[in-house]
């Protein structure tokens, strides 16, 4: 009987001694605090209380160590990770026309899928528990690439990107295969995965594409992820093409009915602001991305003061070249500073909050993640400071974590109470085999 | 005899099966290199040559290292690594004045020993060999503290600074004791170390101090290390005191003839660049510090292109918040890129021949360290690569170096041909010492 009982009940872990960072909206920081973990879900987080102890299964000591959300990644392009370092130095058009674009016409589902699972690798190890991606379908058999990603254990959206390249046949069939797999996906991998409605541009997609990707998101209540305002090119291409800039060009085609990412968000004025904040839509900022490609800097602060809800991101590595989410944040932190020539602009806890609970509303998963909040999923990351010079002395270490910290100095990662990296190891992927695959198939590749 | 022989003749490693990035003026890359030491010096470096190995006394087989010149750090503060992370997100002149200067006045010898060696620490273990610093004497012992830095292996210049602070006398006195410092430091620590005459900025010296400084350095044939140009404010308050911008006020008093190296430069014009090219004074681009306190982007295209010399560097850590020179300089290149709007800007070539070979011309040390050539000092770093998933695919080296590497990367640290730091593990600083004294004395001084 009571044997029953506890096989029925669920398992109920203790996480105690470390300094819980919740990132929540009062900010709360608990030194020596404890958190429980019932299944997926966090039940308690706060100071450290003997109660809670007395129904817990397991107590895990995580003595010396912070504890934070992991951290959410809201625009990335996984399978282009074997193009890391690919045609870098180059202007927007050329890099994506003679580099990127021509090598992505031959990738196959193996390099698809290994691509995946070595972004994915990078994203764990330093800290990133759920991102939001778009992939180009070309060529490759989704349906193996997104069970490749579901099996590593991150949460996120994994949208199939449409396009209008190509025939008329091939342009329908692309958004056929598009609304086929965001409806086979919506939930998948025990619901941490999902996907978006992901027409790539205004620029790459016609507008009967766009009117098309609005109803599909419509009919199967999706969100919509888009690239938009990344360049002043974009902007007077658009507004060539269709008499409109690319927000309201989109607006108008009722794209927006959706709650919607748009990614970079780099050209704005204060009527697309106003129109972003209407509709809601929200803004995944790439910084490192938008200076790499020279595309500028997108302007947060007035983001932010209107009203829009904005999450860091790094896009793909070809335009990065790491997937580091402390960094990311860090830099975008930096850049407001430095542009506002104001050291008061986006401090630590906006930046932080943005990296975590910020992205997660961003994509639309602030109900299950972002924070350590009872009833939130349960993932989070620790760190380990006593061992890392440049996080000493150890007192400031809400400041540390933006201005100091790095990818690799996460030591564990959780998602939905579930260990994925133990010590800077990661439980659900074959690191070493998922390296030597990558660089042979670029070998391959560049052939 | 025979043993004599040997004891005389100097020993000689060779290193082996490395690809070896050396940062020399044609950015020769060896693949399956090897690189001759002997004693101190790089006697060969180029493709593996069983002539080479004939006499060697020791093989050290790297085999899959990428290996590179020590990274040159031009300007910061060891001694203040005790302040990380204290006063982020404020003005820069109350956080000077309420924050940095309040606590420096309390500085005690040990706080200063240990912030140095914590410091270098940090910069060993991320990659830097060489750096230039400047540190606040006040309450504190140099010598003591000079001593603790030459422990550490590190090459560098590390100058005491000079400020127009407190009674006539006490300026006077800091004066004497700048110029002893200077003096008796020039060579030291088997000419590892030397030193700079340093007057903190116009805004903190009185003209006199600055004409006191010029003879000092011209006196003892020194560089001068000063910070100029760093935000508008100081533009407009030297101009409204003494007629001048900083540049020409500093030139007009005779600093820049002796080779200077200015840090920041975020402020400057077309005249004063042509005077800064006229004088050969250098400028230390620490483009962190320069977002984080609001002081604005420096035109390094603009320097480069009037032929000024550069170099990167990190400022102090209060300002950053750490000593990582591969963040801070992909930072450089990449903030070049967006401003610009032009992702051609400060390719990878250029970047990292300004954090290794431009760095080390740019403080005077060209001759000795920056880049692997025979006849310079083996000042030099390894990178494994293989089990590190940010810099996968391995092919694009080059690229990864700037732009998906970071100090945690660096496996092994070479200054003057002698091992530091081994497989990131510091050699020549106890490193749970220094982090868990570092913890004990800020606790004390923030009570
Ligand atoms: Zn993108
Ligand atoms: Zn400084």
């Amino acid at each position: 009987m009571i044997r029953s009982d506890v096989a029925k009940r669920k398992r109920k872990t203790a996480y105690i001694n470390a300094t819980f960072f919740t990132m929540d909206k009062e900010n709360r920081v608990f030194e020596n605090g404890m958190m429980i973990v019932q299944d997926q879900f966090i039940t308690y987080i706060g100071s450290h209380s003997k109660e809670q102890l007395v129904d817990v299964d397991q107590v895990v000591d995580l003595a010396g160590k912070w504890v934070m959300p992991g951290l959410v990644n809201t625009h990335s392009h996984i399978v282009m990770t074997i193009l890391r370092g690919i045609g870098d130095d180059m202007l927007l058009k050329p890099w994506l026309e003679k580099k990127i674009w021509p090598m992505e016409t031959q990738f196959t589902t193996e390099i698809a899928s290994v691509s995946a699972k070595l972004g994915i690798l990078e994203m764990l190890k330093s800290g990133t528990t759920t991102f939001s991606d778009m992939f180009n379908p070309n060529g490759i058999d989704s349906d193996d690439v997104i069970h490749a990603v579901g099996e590593t254990g991150i949460r996120g959206a994994f949208s199939y990107t449409i396009f209008s390249f190509g025939t008329e046949e091939e342009q329908k069939m692309n958004l056929r295969e598009a609304e086929q797999f965001s409806r086979n996906y919506k939930t998948f991998a025990d619901g941490r995965l999902t996907t978006m409605v992901a027409p790539h541009s205004a620029y790459t997609c016609t507008p009967d594409a766009l009117t098309a990707s609005a109803g599909i998101a419509k009919d199967n209540n999706l969100m919509v992820h888009i690239h938009v305002s990344e360049t002043n090119d974009e902007i007077m291409d658009i507004e060539s093409r269709y008499g409109f800039r690319p927000v309201e060009h989109l607006c108008r085609l009722g794209l927006f009915d959706q709650p919607t990412v748009m990614a970079h968000g780099v050209v704005l004025n204060d009527e697309e602001r106003a129109m972003l904040k209407q509709y809601d839509v929200r803004v995944a900022h790439n910084p490192i991305s938008n200076l790499k490609l020279g595309s500028g800097i997108a302007d947060i602060v007035r983001l932010l003061n209107s009203g829009i809800k904005v999450g860091i991101a790094t896009d793909g590595v070809s335009s990065n070249n790491n997937f580091d989410m402390f960094e990311e944040t860090r830099t975008a932190s930096l850049l407001q500073k430095g542009v506002y020539k104001d050291p008061t602009k986006f401090p630590a806890q906006t930046a932080l909050a943005l990296a975590t609970r910020g992205g997660a509303e961003a994509i639309g998963m602030g109900k299950s993640t972002g924070s350590l909040e009872a009833a939130k999923k349960a993932d989070f990351i620790t760190i380990y400071p006593y061992d890392k010079e440049h996080l000493h002395p150890l007192r400031e270490a809400y400041s540390h974590l933006l201005y100091a910290a790095r990818g690799s100095d996460v030591a564990d990662v959780y998602i939905d109470g579930k260990m994925v990296v133990k010590d800077r190891s990661c439980l659900t992927i074959d690191e070493e085999k998922v390296m030597s695959e990558m660089n042979r198939l670029q070998e391959k590749l560049l052939k």
